[in-house]
C-alpha cells in the first residue's frame, strides 16, 4: 500500500503552553508533504519530526486566526535561507495574501522561490487541489470567522497485475500500464481477454478529514461519512459545553458522537484548551461515545490504513 | 543587592534548529522584565523559563530581521488572551509599526491593552528609555540594515544607612530617606553631621550591554567599556571569518578581542550559525582571547554582579 502518514506538529489551541504548540500537522501522501495549518513554531516541530522541507509543496490554512497561521513567516523565511527554488502554494480563506504580502515584501525581499496564494470561499464545499495521487475538498465549518476543514482523498490505486494470467495470455510488456489502468487485452488473433481476468482491484483509496475550529455540525458528519481517519477539534470537556458553544468550539463528547454517526474508521482529537493539564478526561469522555479514539500529541505519527490506523511514533514502530 | 538577572530565550541565528531558537532574552531589573528581541517561539520559551508575562512592559528590537521579531505576533496575541490591561511598549528601529499594524488590526482586533511603538534612529546613540531603576541607550551597529545594540544601566542605588551612627546622632525616622539620598543631617542644636559619617556608598550601578548582529566595531568597544556583562553575537568560528565579513557578522575571536579591549566583566556569546553541531570550538576560540567567556544557551539564567556573573540555572543554584 502506498504511503499515507499523518504527523502532528501542534494540537494546542490559541494559548500555547509548554505541553502543546498551536495547530499544525503534515500529511505525507506517497512522499509528498501537505501541511495543514501553521501556528507559531511549526518549522521547529517539522525539524523535530525529521520531515523533509523540500517535499513540502502545499499548505492548507483552515482559517485566519493567529494560532493557525503565525508560523508561516518563519517557515517561508527558512525555506528561503535553505535556497528553495520550487513554488510553495498556500491555500486559505480569502484575505491571507493581502495580510502577508507587505510583511513578505519587507522580510523576504529576495525570495529564491515563489509563494503562490490560492484563496477559497470558505462558505461552500469545493475541490481546491487535485493531482495524480490526491484530491482536497473544503469542508465548510462554523467558527467566529470563515473557516474550513479539509477532506484529503487518495486517488484510487492502479489495478494489480495477476502475473500468471498475464504470462499465460502473453500480454506484451508495453501494454501492462494500460492493463493496470483497466483496459482489456486483445490478442493478435483478435480474442478479447477481459481486464478482470488479468488483474485484481487496486488498493482502496483512503480518505483523511481534518476538522478545524467549529461548532459540531451535522453537515460535517455527512461530508466525512466513512473516512478512514477523522481529526476533529475537541477544545473542551463536557463540563465546558457552554463555553464551547459561546466560542464556536466542540467538546470531546460532541466530536466522538459525530465520529460515530459518520462511521469513521478512527477518530483523533486535538486543539485542546490550555486549561487542561492532562487530556485523559477528554479521551474518556470521547471514548464513552466512540471507542476508536486517540489523543493527538506533538510528534505523533500515524499510518492511515483502510478504516484503521497504525501508530508509527513515538508510541509504535518507526 | 537589587535583582538584575538575564535569561536567554533564544541564541540561534536566522535558521532555527532543534538546538537553538532565534534571538530573544529577558533582563529582570528589580522584578520588572525587559525583553530584548523576540524571534519565533519566544512566548513559549518565556513560559518554559517561568517568567511572569505581567511583569513585561518593554520590548527592545535590535533590527527588523525576522529572527529578531517574528515572535511578536504570537506574544501580543497571547497577552491579549490572558486579558492584559497594562500598556506594552515596543522600541525598535523605524518601520516596525507600519509593518505590524495591519496584521495586528486583523488578528488582534479587540486588544484588551494598548501596544505602543517607539521607533528610534539606529544610526546614532541615544537614551531611548529611562525610569527610576534603569536607563537604556542604543548602541549603533553595522549590519545589512539599520541595527542597534542596547546598553542597560542600572540607576545608582541609594546609600546605605550606618545604623549605629544614625542612632548615635538620633536622626529622626522621617529623615532617613533623604539621608539615603545623600543629604547631611542638621541637629536641633544646629550642628551639621556630614552624610559620609551617617552612610556608606550604595551598591554600584551595574551595566549590561546587548550587541546584536554586527561587524565587530571599535565604536562598540568604546561604548561598552567596563560593562559588567557583555552579550556579543559570535555567529561564526574563525574559519568562517570571510563569511562573517560578507554577512556583516562577528567571529568568536573578534567578539572576545572586543571584550578584552573593552575590559568588560564577563562575555556571553550567542547567535550561533546553524552550521555548528556544538559551540565548544567557538568557546575555545573566544577564551583564547578572553577567558571570562560563557556560551549562551536557551534557559540559561545569570545574575549580573559587579564585574562578574553567577549562574542561576540550569547549571547553578536557583
Amino acid at each position: 500500500m502506498e504511503k499515507m502518514e499523518l504527523t502532528i506538529l501542534g494540537c494546542g489551541s490559541a494559548l500555547p503552553t509548554t505541553r502543546h504548540n498551536p495547530s499544525s500537522q503534515v500529511l505525507n501522501v506517497r512522499d509528498k508533504l501537505y501541511m495543514i495549518d501553521c501556528g507559531e513554531g511549526t518549522q521547529l516541530e517539522m525539524r523535530r519530526a525529521k520531515l523533509n522541507f523540500t517535499r513540502l509543496g502545499h499548505i492548507f490554512i483552515s482559517h485566519l486566526h493567529g494560532d493557525h497561521c503565525f508560523g508561516l513567516f518563519g517557515l517561508i523565511s527558512t525555506l528561503n535561507l535553505l535556497g528553495r527554488t520550487a513554488e510553495l502554494h498556500i491555500h486559505s480563506p480569502y484575505g491571507l495574501e493581502e495580510l502577508m504580502q507587505p510583511m513578505l515584501n519587507f522580510f523576504c525581499q529576495q525570495l529564491t522561490y515563489k509563494v503562490l496564494f490560492h484563496p477559497f470561499d470558505a462558505s461552500r464545499s469545493a475541490v481546491i487541489f487535485e493531482d495524480r495521487s490526491m484530491k482536497v475538498t473544503t469542508i465548510p465549518l462554523r467558527h467566529r470567522l470563515p473557516c474550513c476543514g479539509f477532506l484529503f482523498e487518495e486517488t484510487e490505486g492502479l489495478r494489480h497485475i495477476l502475473r500468471e494470467m498475464v504470462d499465460f495470455h502473453q500480454v506484451p510488456l508495453y501494454l501492462r500500464q494500460s492493463i493496470r489502468q483497466g483496459a482489456d487485452y486483445v490478442t493478435p488473433e483478435g480474442v478479447t481477454i477481459k481486464n478482470e481476468v488479468l488483474t485484481r482491484p487496486g488498493d482502496p483509496a483512503r480518505r483523511y478529514a481534518y476538522v478545524s475550529d467549529t461548532l459540531p455540525l451535522p453537515s460535517v458528519a455527512r461530508q466525512v461519512k466513512g473516512v478512514d481517519l477523522l481529526y476533529h477539534e475537541a477544545t473542551f470537556a463536557d463540563e465546558e459545553a457552554a463555553r464551547a458553544r459561546e466560542t464556536f468550539h466542540t467538546t470531546a463528547s460532541q466530536a466522538a458522537r459525530l465520529a460515530r454517526e459518520a462511521q469513521v474508521g478512527h477518530l483523533l482529537i486535538g486543539h485542546y484548551s490550555a486549561r487542561y493539564e492532562s487530556e485523559e478526561p477528554l479521551l474518556e469522555q470521547a471514548q464513552a461515545h466512540y471507542h476508536a479514539t486517540t489523543l493527538a500529541h506533538e510528534g505523533l505519527k500515524i499510518e492511515i490504513l483502510p478504516q484503521a490506523i497504525k501508530l508509527l511514533s513515538p508510541d509504535g514502530v518507526e
